[in-house]
């Protein structure tokens, strides 16, 4: 990557008990990627742990500390296994209260005389946090510090992603160009695509990504790089060097 | 929990800049937590980590000491940014070599002419590793320690997985049974689940999933425990609940 590129990095972590036990097959670290690709935040790491305080606590402070944002997704609701927002106080080592702010938007959706105890959980914000709207359901996330606190349902998470992006430092794109490498094993290609991943290392990274489906290889090669030149030059060479193996193949 | 019932634990360890880009949506978390859960192992974290040496050998080991296993999925291909082998082998601070066992293997698929550098890339093992059989596509994966390595194509990992299964210590399986709170809010149950989780601690724990989908709550509660007893009693307690507050509601 050039110098004068800016880099912003992101890290998720997912607390969820339904996950790791494999009954709720996880939609949102997708999505979450996608999301930030486009807002060219370099997503560089997951993790995903249980609905206990001690491992969300270990898990936010590893990661605030080494990325730009750290995006969490569940534990925000009403119920007792919703210890997000305790963890992440805990974490930051500030309070935690029932926050003004997040009543005022949780009435447009409630009652007063509906607002009880489980519900006023979710108005439970760290002192010193950004709230993040939610349209959908009204109980807002948060941003404290570089952390941006997320409901678990996706179309919830969704609408809170949308509102934290206003939050957000954004950097300079990824691009990317795939090519297909059909019919070609990886092995075939590898030793070259590894000198050509070498030449063009310090603006590009190249991926061979293979998939094996119906016995045919149908392999994909990604370059991806901050600049449109940098990205074509390599593709270019990664393009010269399948048909020239598949030319040397046909000659066979 | 109870004190006779044996806790075997487990983390997955994804490698792979497709799956942090986006462009890839991983299948295989949700694959190995039911293929765990079936087995009685217990998934306690999940991280996903770029094709980065450092950060596969921090990730291992930090994974390594806290769990019973470790498994690990892509990275074992024959191209460039395959460094998953390598990286095993750094963390464990033992060498890597042709394995001949690995070599034999792939002779099944391969003519010892096609065997090139690339492909002969696959063959390196750490030595002390047990390989784990492939017979999709032949490469084997491994178990090194409590680190059991495999492929990312989703159906090579799969028959690795098979094969793994036979080499690990298997707990009690976790029961679960599953209430659905339809109709209700978590706001409106919040309270009482909570007294009758904390009740029942000592053999089970009780998780509230909100699903919110047209306008609708179809809320599940999941009762998980390792005896079918314990279920059954805390699983009888939130439904009685639960009448309890339809009634009540049906009252007004």
């Amino acid at each position: 990557m050039t110098s004068q590129v800016e880099t912003v990095t992101a890290a998720i972590l997912v607390i969820g008990d339904e996950i790791l036990s494999g009954r709720t097959k996880d939609k949102n670290i997708g999505y979450i990627a996608d999301f930030l690709g486009n807002l060219g935040i370099d997503l560089r790491e997951v993790r995903i742990v249980p609905d206990e305080e001690a491992e969300i606590v270990g898990a936010v402070n590893a990661l605030r500390a080494r990325y730009t944002y750290v995006f969490t997704t569940g534990g925000i609701g009403p119920t007792h296994d919703d210890i997000t927002a305790d963890s992440i106080a805990k974490a930051f080592g500030v309070g935690i209260e029932e926050d003004p702010r997040a009543i005022k938007l949780m009435l447009e959706r409630y009652k007063l005389e509906d607002l009880n105890p489980a519900r006023r959980r979710m108005a439970r914000i760290p002192v010193g946090a950004d709230l993040v709207e939610n349209p959908v359901s009204k109980a807002p996330g948060f941003k404290l510090g570089n952390v941006i606190v997320m409901a678990g349902v996706p179309s919830v998470m969704h609408a809170m992603l949308d509102n934290a992006a206003k939050l957000l430092q954004t950097g300079t794109r990824m691009l990317f160009e795939t090519i297909e490498a059909e019919g070609l094993p990886e092995g075939a290609y590898a030793a070259a695509l590894g000198s050509i991943a070498e030449a063009h290392a310090a603006a590009v990274s190249i991926g061979s990504y293979p998939l094996f489906q119906d016995g045919l290889f149908r392999n994909r090669i990604v370059v991806r790089g901050r600049t449109q030149d940098a990205v074509a030059a390599a593709a270019g060479a990664v393009r010269g060097m399948l048909a020239e193996l598949r030319a040397r193949q046909n000659a066979l």
